[in-house]
């Protein structure tokens, strides 16, 4: 494979069902998007699920940053390029861009994976997996949005609270990653979408929830359009944080 | 446009994040493709949304029943192809067919449409409108399903309440077709899915329900398999009905 192969190039077009009110793509769309991205992406290279299944590993995502000027309209096509920015021992960065159709950036996601033993639950070290050829794919295009920050939630009682439903759950049995970019959006009111953007949102990935957990919603606002969430199972561990800067 | 074109199919593979636990496409993604299967049809025909938007007439989803031997399984492709089965003055009925990557029937569905003035939300005359050119895609495909039946619901307490949330809302300022079915079929334990399928689900669009409203599900054992429920917003008025059949 050549270096233009380092980088994956995905079509898609924003369905009428998958966006807001307001016309635009939800966020838990895009998401879901951005990490079949990244599984077309590793499967192609030989680091997909399929393949990683039959050695007993598999990828889990820890955290997600998508920063956005604009989000694709209903109707309208639009790309998304993935690529591999660093291979650590323990984790690995991938980075995205979403296009319009004309190919002009709208944003970019950064994210951070880690690899582990679906028999021990441990992580995998990269570094040695496959030989290290995982590194031969580390791409050094750019991608100017910050690195997934500090989240935190100081206390407080909760805003929310949940109890998980069968449609939360995914084929691991855990409370599926877009799910939670829902709930988490779905603090706030539908006027706060409607006089604003998300510019920024994050997902930090702590711990997962299963089905019945009662899940707590804490809500913090740091700043005046920056909001930093946490969401706790049955009352004490933390599953999931998130922070939301609206413009 | 000859005959075979009267019948539209479109190639979709179910992506990891939208298998439920036990690895099966979840009826709210195969909803979803369905209504997009419609609008590509029609939209490929002149009496897509954007079309009609511009008269400012949409289709309104009035009715649809989906039954199934098998779900596709995450990472499987399989098609759906679509067709006009007949065309009334006030509704028109739609037919699909969920084949799997052989081209083996998975299952049928069968849906109901009204066409409505969005200026005065009264319904269109579907054999006048474009000079009653709709009526020249009707297909006699054998579509081997019942068409959607009665649903009653005798009253009780309801099960469950939940108040729409921003994610609930589609485009239109209406609760999401889709996102009924994720509500309705969260009324079931995990258990319920674990032991059996679901073999036949029908929906009743009755009214539509907003941002803010309160809304109650009530079900009703029918059968051993069979359950009716009825959605109503703000404790009186329907706003859908729904039954499912496990197997």
């Amino acid at each position: 494979m050549d270096g233009n192969d380092k980088v994956g190039t995905y079509q898609f077009v924003a369905e009428p069902f998958h966006v807001d009110f307001a016309g635009r793509l939800t966020m838990g769309v895009l998401g879901n998007h951005l990490l079949n991205c990244a599984g077309f992406h590793a499967a192609e290279r030989g680091f997909g699920i399929a393949e990683l299944n039959e050695n007993h590993y598999t990828w889990v995502l820890s955290r997600l940053a998508v920063e956005l000027e604009d989000m694709p309209r209903a109707y309208q096509k639009f790309s998304v390029q993935t690529w591999v920015e660093n291979v650590y021992r323990l984790f690995t960065d991938r980075n995205f861009a979403i296009l319009d159709e004309k190919g002009r950036p709208l944003g970019y996601a950064r994210s951070v994976w880690a690899m582990i033993s679906m028999e021990t639950r441990r992580p995998a070290d990269l570094l040695t997996l496959h030989g290290g050829a995982i590194t031969g794919y580390v791409c050094d295009k750019e991608c100017p949005i910050d690195r997934p920050g500090r989240i935190k939630v100081g206390g407080g009682s909760p805003e929310a609270e949940y109890q998980t439903k069968y449609s939360d759950i995914d084929i691991n049995g855990h409370v599926n990653s877009i799910k939670y970019i829902e709930h988490i959006l779905d603090l706030f009111p539908l006027d706060m979408f409607r006089e604003k953007t998300v510019r920024r949102f994050e997902m930090a990935y702590v711990a997962e929830s299963y089905y019945g957990d009662r899940l707590t919603f804490f809500r913090e606002r740091k700043g005046e359009n920056e909001y930093d969430m946490e969401v706790k199972k049955n009352g004490s561990e933390v599953a999931v944080r998130s922070k939301v800067i609206f413009s």
